[in-house]
This record gives structure tokens, C-alpha cells and sequence, in this order.
């Protein structure tokens, strides 16, 4: 049987990745949202991305957004980028903490970023010296880590490079990311095997969405085989503008409900978690997919 | 890591667990429903339930169900049932296989069938009598084998019981059953421990809902446990009357997908199953909860 960790980190995407193809809300439901997810005991927090605000209306208040985040404690704040300009703009901003995505297919990566895979890895140097130089910690994220909607299955060796170079430039952490919602439990281990042995011990994430129903399977699978890291958003809310069929991020308190029955502590309390999924579903103004928001808790004695 | 099967048999439940929550339908959107289900290649299919009509009105036509299946070769119907009578009535209507269902629960069997599962576990030496006297295969399905909607946690010695009583009156099958869909990978891997070794060859099943999330999760980590029958439904249709809280059974489309990019053969093709589902979600006239429905395949090459 696989190992399970004692203790996985999730990483709350809802202000980011679960905001970014909705309408745009304004700030202050922003920070009713972000304060009812602080209030679960999330340590981590992705909450914006510096990008295209053309391409990326939603999150257009990336700047003013930061500028509130000083009013919570005890998180760690993190945004994303897709280019050096845009880990500048993060850093002036005040976020001590980002992300750089780089897609593994370049249709993904051409449509998301108009440069090919290989010019985005060519990047990472560049953006983890810019992220260093201010004492900032990096991840490169691997977007279409299994699947392109453009290109089809995405080649393991492709994840591979951008690992390479990731940790070749020194990054503080790695993930792989599901963006279109495609990966199962086996693919999920497959990849991981031939990805751990290469990082040493920069902390592995995943990053999954339950578009074709397995999120939460290859959530668990992760954790299996090695990841300690999950992203997820309150409600399921979520999906990628820029990924054709793809719908939310796996729901952090179907995911907290898995973890827990699994005998793996997070910082997320289910019931604040659920609570916050409510704050989510009225902030975006539809229903959102989580399972748990609607089934509750099981009766636990 | 665990161990997968090659092959898993996928038994469609559709027409019994899918639609006994629902309005009743006529028999002949039934038989519509039933060609389309017929027409993926599943090769087991539980057609209906030989129950209370007044309990269960979605099941009335159960004897005129019966009576059209010979209508469809290459399929082996089976229906359940919760009693001697039951059994009776569906291997008089004609059915060459049939499923005792016993609650490890006694809350859940009380609301269910009015006797307690000590009560309900004694009579299934009268069943499998009745069933083999015709030559009629039997399963015994453990219903709340991991928690009861009233009684919260089912003790495993309970599950254990009821399936010691099935092996010694010589059941052909036996399932384990997540009737209100609060199982989670790692409980489903621990119940299956207990229960393999007490089993010799008999096959075993498992039935999840998807009503925490976590269905398919739990699917795989039962196949990667040693089930090699599992329970799903077009659409994800489905429920259970008497169990709170209670939604659709794991989508067939959605794990044939997982199953089929695990490397798990299954008789059931996947396009053949999102257009079921489709004449499953027009004949009750409601969204199901599929996700395949919505996003379909990914693309292969």
C-alpha cells in the first residue's frame, strides 16, 4: 500500500484561480470572501494574479487587493505571474511570495501567454533572481501537466525540463498543475514517480480540477505518492478562461472531508470551510459545485 | 503501491437505484432508457427493485419490467430485493439473478425495512434457498457498510457479520454498499482488508454515491484493494428514499473514464455512456450530476 503524509498544506485558490472567469466583483466582496476563508485556518492563500488585466478583468485589482492583505495575519499570501514584468509588479505590491506558471504544451502555453513552453522555462532564471533579490519565495507551477486542450496528452518529459530548469534556477518550491481537469489516479502517480526522484527536497504541490469528476481521486493520489502540497478553493469555485472546457478547482471542503477520513491533518477547519464555500456562492451570485456545501458533514458519532 | 485488476465488471443501476427516488416514469421511457444502457456493452444491469410499491412507487412496474427484458440478450439482469417474498416475486417474474440487501446499520434497516440487521442478516439463508431451489444467482449487498444516516459509523464487526452469514449460506456474490455517500478512499481500503481474507472466492463488489465528492476516489481505492465489481449509473442518476442527505450514484461515464485511463478494461464504452446519460437526464427531466455529461472525453492523441 502507498504511504500517506501525516500533514498536507492546502493552499486556498478561490481569490485567484477561483475568481479569475467570473465576472468581476468588487474588492470589498473580495475581502468578505478572503476574511471567510481566513476564518478556516488556511495557512497559504494565492490571492491574485499579476497579468493581463485586459485578458484577466477579474483580477484587475491585483495592486489594491495586496495593498489589504496586511490586515490578515498569520497567512501566507502569494500571486500569481506569468512573466518577470508581472513578478515585479507582485513584489512592488508587497506579496512576499509567488508563483510563476509555465505551461508544459505550447498550445496551452501560446494561448495563455502567447510564447512557447520553451520560452516561458527560458524565463524562470530571470524571475527567480528577480523573487530572490527581494527575498521573496518562488514556485514554478506546471500548468497542462497531463493534458493541452490544444495539443492532447502532454509529453512526461516536457514536465521534466521545466522541472530541470526549475530547480537548476533554485526555486523554493514545485507543483503540477491539472489545469483542464483531465487527470486520473494512475496518470497522477505516473508522473509523480518520474518527477520526485529529480527534485531533491523542494516541496512537490498539485494542483487539480474536478472537471471530468476525478479531482478528488487524483487529489488522493497525490498525497500517495508524495505530494504534501494541494491547491483547492472554497465551493469548487473556479476554472481557466483560456482552458476550453475546464471548470473548477477541486472544493476545499470536499477535500478537507477526504483528508480527514484519510487520517491527514490540515489547518482547515470543515465546518469555516463550508461556511466560507456560502460566502464564495453568494459573492459570485450561481451555484457552485462543492459537495460538501450541500451533503454537510457525516454524522461523526 | 497497490495492485490493479485488469478487468472490472461495471453493473448498471440505473433503473433501480438511479430512478427510484425520481417521479415514476412510464415503462416505456423505462425500456428507452434501457436500449440506451444496453447499447454501451455493460453486461450486468440491476433492472429494478422487487420491493413495497407504496414504499418505492418509482418501482411499481417492477413484474412488467421483468417481463420485457428478454427483449435484450447479452445482458444478465438481475433486482433487488429486501425479503423471502421479494425474492419470490422477482424470480416468478422471470429474473435469473437476484441482491439481498442487508443494512449493517439498525437505524437505517429499521427505516428501511422495518427490522433490525440481525433480523434482516437471519433471513438471508432463506433467500439464497429460495434463489439457488431455481437455479437463481445471489448476492448479498451490505447496505451503511460505513455509516448509517441515524446510527453515524457503522462498526466493521457489523459489515463483518452480515458478510460471514452470506459466505455460510453460500451467496454467489457478495457488495459492500456507501448508501448515503460518505466514504472516503482510506475507510474503503481499511473495510476491504477486513473483509477480503473472510471471503475466499467469492466476488466482491462495492456501490458508492458521490453525494461528499469523494465517490470516484473511492472507487479506485476499492479496485486497488481487490473489488473487481462496482455499481455506477448513467448520469450519475440515482439516491436512496430512505437515507438523508443521499445523492446519485457514481456516474458509469465518469468511471469508465478513471477506469480506462488507469489502464482498467471495462465492457462499457464511454461515448455510448455520455448518450445514455443524456436519455437518462431528458426522462427524468432534471440536470444529473455527471461531469463526463458536461465536459466529455479529453482529447486522446
Amino acid at each position: 500500500m502507498s504511504e500517506l503524509p501525516s500533514h498536507v498544506d492546502i493552499r486556498d485558490v478561490s481569490l485567484r484561480d477561483g475568481l479569475q472567469i467570473e465576472d468581476p466583483i468588487p474588492l470589498s466582496a473580495k475581502l468578505d470572501l478572503l476574511a471567510a476563508i481566513a476564518a478556516t485556518g488556511v495557512r497559504e492563500m494565492e490571492a491574485t494574479a499579476f497579468v493581463s488585466p485586459s485578458k484577466v478583468p477579474a483580477l484587475a485589482d491585483a495592486a489594491e487587493l495586496a495593498a489589504e492583505l496586511h490586515h490578515f495575519t498569520d497567512i501566507e499570501f502569494s500571486a500569481l505571474v506569468a512573466s518577470p514584468n508581472g513578478a515585479k509588479r507582485a513584489i512592488a505590491a508587497g506579496l512576499r511570495s509567488i508563483e510563476y506558471v509555465v505551461s508544459a504544451a505550447d498550445g496551452h502555453s501560446r494561448a495563455n501567454v502567447g510564447r512557447t513552453s520553451g520560452e516561458a522555462t527560458a524565463q524562470i532564471r530571470e524571475i527567480v533572481a528577480i523573487a530572490h533579490d527581494s527575498d521573496v519565495t518562488v514556485e514554478v507551477i506546471v500548468a497542462t501537466a497531463w493534458d493541452c486542450p490544444f495539443d492532447g496528452p502532454t509529453a512526461p518529459q516536457r514536465v521534466l525540463d521545466i522541472v530541470a530548469a526549475g530547480t537548476e534556477a533554485g526555486v523554493d518550491r514545485l507543483a503540477i498543475a491539472d489545469t483542464i481537469g483531465t487527470a486520473t489516479p494512475r496518470r497522477v502517480t505516473d508522473l509523480i514517480a518520474l518527477v520526485r526522484p529529480r527534485i531533491g527536497d523542494i516541496p512537490l504541490g498539485a494542483h487539480f480540477h474536478n472537471t471530468r469528476g476525478s479531482g478528488l481521486a487524483s487529489a488522493y493520489a497525490a498525497v500517495s505518492a508524495g505530494v504534501t502540497r494541494l491547491d483547492a478553493s472554497v465551493g469548487g469555485l473556479g476554472g481557466c478562461p483560456f482552458a476550453p472546457g475546464a471548470s473548477g478547482n477541486i472544493a476545499i471542503e470536499d477535500l478537507v472531508y477526504l483528508l480527514r477520513d484519510s487520517g491527514i491533518h490540515v489547518d482547515v477547519d470543515l465546518q469555516a470551510a463550508i461556511a466560507a464555500a456560502r460566502v464564495a456562492q453568494d459573492a459570485v451570485g450561481h451555484d457552485l459545485p462543492s459537495a460538501l456545501l450541500r451533503a454537510g458533514d457525516r454524522k461523526l458519532d
